[in-house]
């Protein structure tokens, strides 16, 4: 394991990027690939991508370029890809359905242990691998089998009330899908999806589009 | 509407959560807001809103903090949510339903017109207000109905085929959920959504959080 300094945000969030597109050259049967080369394939400057490995050691010699496959299990386990990760799915309508049978969650080692849903008619029903619970379950076997990240697609009103419970457990990390700041200690992570947001950066970049096509003419 | 001088991607991609944060305050019967509450609301520095605000023109007074109505509209203009975007769905499988039942994209005027899937049997059914049609109607209803966005949730197998197509289109902007880059001409925007970046994200915090408790033992 590399000695790790303070990383920014900046760097952390650019990881798993990085990490997507090893995989690929992997299943593409590419070793080594230079800064240049990834560089133009990500679209990032060579020297953004020299600066951002520079923070855990570096990983290539210089003119030697990188081995593809140290490069991605590097960052794999920096990312904590190397340990398996529970899961549970908290509200099993669509979205969650779409979560549970997502191939590349597995694959990397993301592993969905249970799903909880408030609705009568879909206990005992299966989503993917696992079997629909009763929420008034959801506590205690989070805590038995040691879950680590629970994955709240549920609505905005429901969020709180379940983020409450869940703070009472052994539970590490929330992946929040519901549209809801989650009031939780702060020893338990909170990673917020808002799906709008990207759409909303779409609607803004056709305006502009617009805008530039206006004032051209 | 307000003279824009060119505002960085850093701002841009900040504004989608200013104006969902408004949006909660308008519904709460908040009027008016200093930078320094919605600074402790949102969890940025006040600097950094007034900054922010700055970029269009600063939106208040000194002193007499923000017109919330005003500045979410205002925002809103910025984002090009005050016109309807309409929508077609390409890949009618469980995350594609999630996102054609998501409400909160109609109230922002996000309209999906229609569903598309290369499977027979799903032709013809229905999600959500819209019926699923046979792939081979894609560019042409695209074309007729003039419309906007993309949304691509097929695999990432069939995804650049389809981008293909849709480049010969009058289509504007593809959201997507496949995971590969497409292969598109620079007048149509691409916001790609990488669900499992995020969950990287989660991984790696809790590693960290793993190693610092490990060193204070």
């Amino acid at each position: 394991m590399l000695e790790e300094k303070e990383i920014s945000q900046a760097v952390i969030s650019r990881l798993p990027r990085y990490y997507r597109y090893l995989q690929d050259l992997i299943e593409e049967g590419t070793e080594r690939i230079s800064s240049r080369e990834l560089s133009s394939r990500m679209h990032v400057t060579a020297s953004q991508i020299r600066q951002d490995f520079n923070n855990f050691g570096g990983f290539g010699q210089q003119g030697y370029g990188y081995n593809v496959q140290y490069l991605h299990d590097e960052i794999g386990q920096i990312l904590g890809l190397d340990q398996e990760h529970s899961m549970v799915l908290i509200g099993a309508g669509n979205l969650g359905q779409a979560l549970v049978g997502y191939m590349n969650f597995k694959r990397r080692g993301f592993v969905f242990k249970a799903a909880f849903d408030c609705k009568p008619e879909l206990v005992g029903k299966k989503v993917g691998q696992v079997v629909i619970r009763p929420m008034s379950e959801l506590t205690t076997l989070i805590d038995r089998e040691k879950i680590e990240i629970a994955v709240l697609t549920v609505p905005k009103g429901a969020a709180v009330e379940i983020a409450n419970q869940l703070s009472g457990t052994c539970i590490r990390a929330i992946w929040n899908f519901a549209h809801v700041d989650l009031p939780v200690p702060e020893r338990i992570q909170v990673e917020n999806v808002h799906l709008s947001d990207s759409l909303m950066k779409l609607s803004y970049q056709i305006r502009s589009d617009d805008m530039n096509e206006s004032t051209k003419q």
